[in-house]
């Protein structure tokens, strides 16, 4: 009788590595995480990945012949043959990511992506995507992140930067630098920090009632939770995020026309107020024949990434 | 000794079907053109198709066993199963044209789509985009269409709007409607008419001397001859042109990131002034990553289409 087979996804972030031991048909066994030591160039980083696997695989009785392969997210631009193109917050250079993985793990098979990509994948896999090939996934988080799910791969683009949807240039007028270096991304006002952000221009200027306040503590969240409760200012800033993000999806629409877009990170907690005023834009600035592409909101949180990460190898 | 190989491939338009007779390692052999029958719903549309292709096959002594296949266009939204689903200009509901096709022709395999998608491919295949695999065609015609290559093959889009990268939003304040029933599209200044648009719009405004004239003769070939020629207005709208579009490409850069831009149609004559003014504007409006995708001229014309459906079976 042949053994069980058995796979990892590693979501490796800036603060700390996700890990998930997964059945062979893709059930979550276990996850658990170990810090991110970035010090010296993030030279410990993968060594401390294996040394956590192996001690898992020990744990566990688990025979590296019975490992079918392990897919690793990282927090920048992978190219299609997996080979990182530097990473900031790890600082790494040009890294062989999965070689250099393998090669400490008996020459287990390790797919490495990018980890937007890897969300978008696992949301199309188990999360809000589920039943659908084509997807785009949209991360409203501290920044504008993306992912692209065609028949079911993820498109990594030729130089790691398919999905980058944050960067998308949706205003003519802005004043301020996008982390990026140019102005006026997507990222700048439907981010956490760019709905916050342009919140604050719109209190600094308004003489209207509301329930918010204009201070260091203002967050995305206390907006949409102050226009669920009926603030109209706060109404005004979500519909400002529902516009400028409904008709960049729905340009998004007309060059890749997905089935489904899944909407995911911290933003996304506010729930369907979310999904509605996307829409309420999206639709009238849709070609005709994308009008009817499903919104969903991301269901797998912070495991999104994991999952998507074993799913390269499943 | 097996007889050689032959493949066709139909590029189906509004007033004439082109066909190319091409051997199994796609090299053109012979061209020809019939008149499109649109009339009466276009019911003789495929049948003519495949008496052209049955004399064809007579005149050159070739038996249908000896065809690798028939790969058609259509100048409306194609499906990923080849399923046409509606076409105007031909006055064809939703039609399955490859089992139509390969019903009248002895069962040979016959491959459907988009004719903006088949110029992509095979601009991709043998014309400026030779040697990408992932490429953006852009044809800037009467309209502006699209077709997105990805790993060398169409993208379809999950509602045959893969690559409709005309009907993107790029304008807020637009008070004249698109053929698509929206304001605003990318369509509506970077076309042919869109520039012409976009010129008279300027030349009522301005009190400017210019080699051009404000009448009905006025076309985006005259636009770009005075631009080259050095007048001034000319150039300021070019430079319209150039940002409208360059701002689009870099967004649809962030999504897919590309190798290389392919830009054709009949502005694309205008040739070498065309791209410089595009990538004036694409540049400082790319995501860094995507900043140094290649962008080139078409080279097949009118042809494109046809090279693009043989591709299909090939």
């Amino acid at each position: 009788m042949a053994a069980a087979k058995y796979a990892f996804g590693i979501d490796l972030g800036g603060t700390t590595i996700k890990h998930g031991l997964f059945s062979a048909d893709g059930e979550l066994i276990e996850k658990w995480e170990i810090p991110t030591r970035s010090e010296e160039n993030g030279k410990n980083v993968i060594p401390d990945i294996a040394a956590s696997i192996t001690a898992k695989l020990k744990e566990k009785k688990i025979s590296t012949k019975d490992v079918i392969g392990i897919g690793i997210d990282v927090p920048g631009p992978v190219l299609e043959n997996g080979i990182v193109n530097q990473c900031v917050n790890l600082g790494w250079g040009v890294t062989d990511v999965a070689a250099e993985l393998s090669g400490l793990l008996d020459g287990i098979r390790v797919e490495a992506c990018n980890d937007a990509n890897a969300a978008a994948l696992g949301e199309q896999w188990k999360g809000g995507g589920q039943g659908y090939q084509n997807a785009v996934m949209v991360t409203l988080g501290t920044g504008v992140g993306g992912g692209i799910i065609l028949n079911g791969r993820i498109l990594p683009g030729a130089n790691g930067a398919g999905g980058e949807i944050g960067h998308i240039k949706v205003r003519d007028d802005e004043e301020d630098y996008c982390g990026c270096g140019k102005k006026g991304c997507l990222e700048q006002y439907t981010s956490a920090n760019g709905i916050t952000r342009m919140a604050h221009k719109y209190l600094d200027k308004t003489k209207k009632k509301t329930l918010l306040v204009n201070d260091d503590k203002l967050s995305s969240k206390k907006i949409f939770d102050a226009a669920k409760a009926g603030d109209e200012v706060s109404l005004a800033i979500i519909d400002d995020f529902g516009k400028t993000l409904g008709e960049a999806l729905a340009g998004i629409a007309a060059v890749i026309d997905p089935e489904v877009f899944v909407i995911g990170g911290g933003v996304s907690k506010a729930g369907k107020i979310v999904l509605d005023v996307i829409q309420k834009y999206y639709k009238p600035a849709a070609f005709h024949a994308c009008r009817n592409v499903v919104f969903k909101l991301a269901e797998l949180g912070n495991d999104a990434g994991m999952y998507g990460a074993v799913k390269m190898v499943l």
